[in-house]
């Protein structure tokens, strides 16, 4: 039998000036470079066989990073994936759907900790002082694994997945997560759940959306509503409501108003606008947006996909 | 004139259970994915020029790692390579022959160390402590260098290595290796010799090996005979009686039977028995297999080329 | 509209006997792989947008380098890059100009330091003990950030770069570089500028060349001047004057002789002679050298371009 084998190379390029009120030096330019290497193989069978390396560069960093990997086997709309696995929580369909501005940030995001693909690779390299005296380097999260399942068909998708934060030690804290999406006429619906979410145990969120598109527009109204307000978390309940206008052609303008009650905030509430401007192939993309710590932060630039 | 230059990147996806009795968390996940990313570019005359750097991802490393290089000059079937090159011990055609399942292992294999190309990078950050209490971050083994030179004609092969474990210092214990494989109808020999292996003072191994095939099947057997038994190594001898069968049309079982007389083992015999199936492009693969103390490992899983 | 995205990988390979009269091993191996993956946009516009990962592989270095990347821009012969750029000074069209041999180097070129882009990453990973005696690891060099801005217009090219040592911080030595390159019928011109040379404050750098092109053929002369000699460097003032000469078909000789009065030489004069042959997509080289430490150093290798 003849296979089909193929290796490809796709990602963005964005940079862009990025302010942010009060830190040191409140304006940086912030870049990235994002290279998903993607080797992928046919079967006899039509079943498809694939992995994925990223090589990603951002400012702050002193070299670019070369990702863990994943794996993954489809077949009928079943995909397996094992390593350092896309998560379900993070897939949710609209779960980072307020987002605004070229570096797409939104304080509607959820507010803390829950694993996700890594690009940086798993934890930091640490020093460890021996009782001898002695000292060495040490990575205490090497041993990562991860395992999704999702299933797709027509407009819905479903998708579990697991964590183990060290699989050659029992008595981890394994993250486990749901999500699911559904796609009907104008509108979409989106849910995900994740127990001990980045290895902390109890550490349990929620998160439920909706998006409406208005009927021969890409204009649309959406509404999210995240859950961690666990002992464990103490983010608070987050709701975001957020809409996109094309306001002229190749111009949308999206903005969001978000509410979070968490115990820390200097205000519980926070808002973002944004604009984007389509270049074909690129865009350009500014946003400013006003934080629970009552800073505001604010962005533009362009970015461009390969 | 006009050079022809080319840039592949080819290797291999491979996902399994990992069975081990005896440790901590006793089945694991097993992952690897390999891109070999190669450049190449023929002159005028008819000369090959070339180099490899490969990315590689395994379960238990934080990161993908990024290979040193080989360089390499290939004319009229003598190939000269220079760097992070592979070695002839390692290179023996039947060396890892009896070796089976997913994860290809035997205990039939060499049981001591020698160099091979290095995918994860040379030796280890270490941190030193200075007599004046300062400590820094030194890795003692980047300066290794190898050169091999390989011949091959008609059905035979023949190749030499040398491997500086540090070119820029004297003083050390370069490994030499040597190495000759031959096909003559049904029956492959394979022989190898290594000096100062992996750059250890008299540390000698010796290897030979053959393997019949049945006319008009893919069936055969093959015996390995490894010497480690130096004083740098005591490592034993090992010899290892192994066979390959096809059951059924896309399945082939493999099993072996190994003896080592290392003093250290609990058992001086171990065994392995193997499947595959093939899938196209891809295998389905298991074995289980019984090592020198008395523990049974096990694996299970696919693999897909590209 | 369509975008038409592309990534490609270039670069070359190369190896080399390397002769260092009075190091402890006076010859070693010198070896490099480098692949520059490089990722493309054109817009609508006929705008385009690109950005540049480098992984390289040098001897000497334990694993291959993934280099921090650049961003760029360009339209109507107008280049705006950010991340980790090329700079003005370094990318002066004759600067490297009297290099030799397979290395290319020559003691003919700057001696000090400054910006350029880096393949190896922003500094290196160290050690910091704390006053409460805990150690961890830092690279305080990772923030670093450039931008520059070039222009070519017919036989012209301006250029204009900054980096910023820690662009999370205020009060560094920000690094700005300028040059100018020119060629008119058979001259070329070139002249660059530095300050705060790789971030030390008040080092200042000059620089001009110009080189002759015989008419009908491929032989030269040039002449380089540059003032290091400012307080923050004092590595002197360096007039190098060199030639190129094809001897025979594919075969060019080439030899430079510098001088340099720095107060630390034992001579102020070096130089070089050098010669290439070339193989159409790779060529021979080979060099030998006598620098400002009355000590010679010599290569002969090949390299290949892909």
């Amino acid at each position: 039998g003849i296979a089909a084998a193929d290796v490809t190379i796709s990602g963005y390029g964005r940079t862009a000036i990025d302010y942010q009120e009060g830190r040191d030096q409140e304006s940086q330019l912030e870049t990235r470079l994002r290279m998903n290497i993607d080797a992928t193989t046919s079967s006899d069978q039509g079943v498809d066989f694939g992995g994925r390396i990223r090589l990603q560069y951002d400012d702050g960093e002193g070299s670019s990073n070369v990702s863990p990997a994943y794996l993954y086997v489809t077949a009928g709309g079943l995909t397996v994936s094992v390593g350092n696995v896309n998560t379900a929580f993070d897939s949710a369909g609209l779960i980072y759907e307020s987002e605004v501005g070229l570096i797409s940030r939104s304080f509607g995001n959820a507010q803390g900790d829950f694993y996700a693909f890594s690009t940086s690779g798993y934890g930091n390299d640490e020093v460890r002082m021996n009782a001898d005296g002695t000292v060495e380097i040490v990575n205490e999260t090497d041993n990562r694994m991860g395992v999704a399942v999702e299933y797709e068909i027509a407009g819905a998708s479903v998708m579990a997945s697991y964590v183990d934060p060290d699989q050659t030690t029992g008595g981890d804290d394994e993250e486990f997560s749901l999500k699911a999406d559904y796609t009907w006429n104008q509108i979409a619906l989106s849910g995900a759940y994740v127990n001990n979410a980045a290895g902390v145990d109890g550490a349990e969120k929620y998160f439920v959306g909706a998006y409406y598109t208005m009927p021969g527009t890409e204009n649309g109204v959406g509404l999210n509503y995240i859950d961690e307000d666990s002992d464990a978390d103490n983010q608070g309940k987050t709701i975001v409501l957020y809409g996109d206008y094309a306001v002229a052609p190749l111009t949308t303008v999206s903005a969001y108003i978000a509410n979070n009650d968490r115990d820390s905030n200097e205000t519980d509430n926070a808002f973002g606008i944004g604009a984007k401007y389509d270049l074909g192939g690129a865009y350009l993309a500014g946003s400013i947006e006003r934080g629970y710590d009552e800073n505001v932060r604010a962005d533009m630039g362009v970015r461009f996909n390969f």
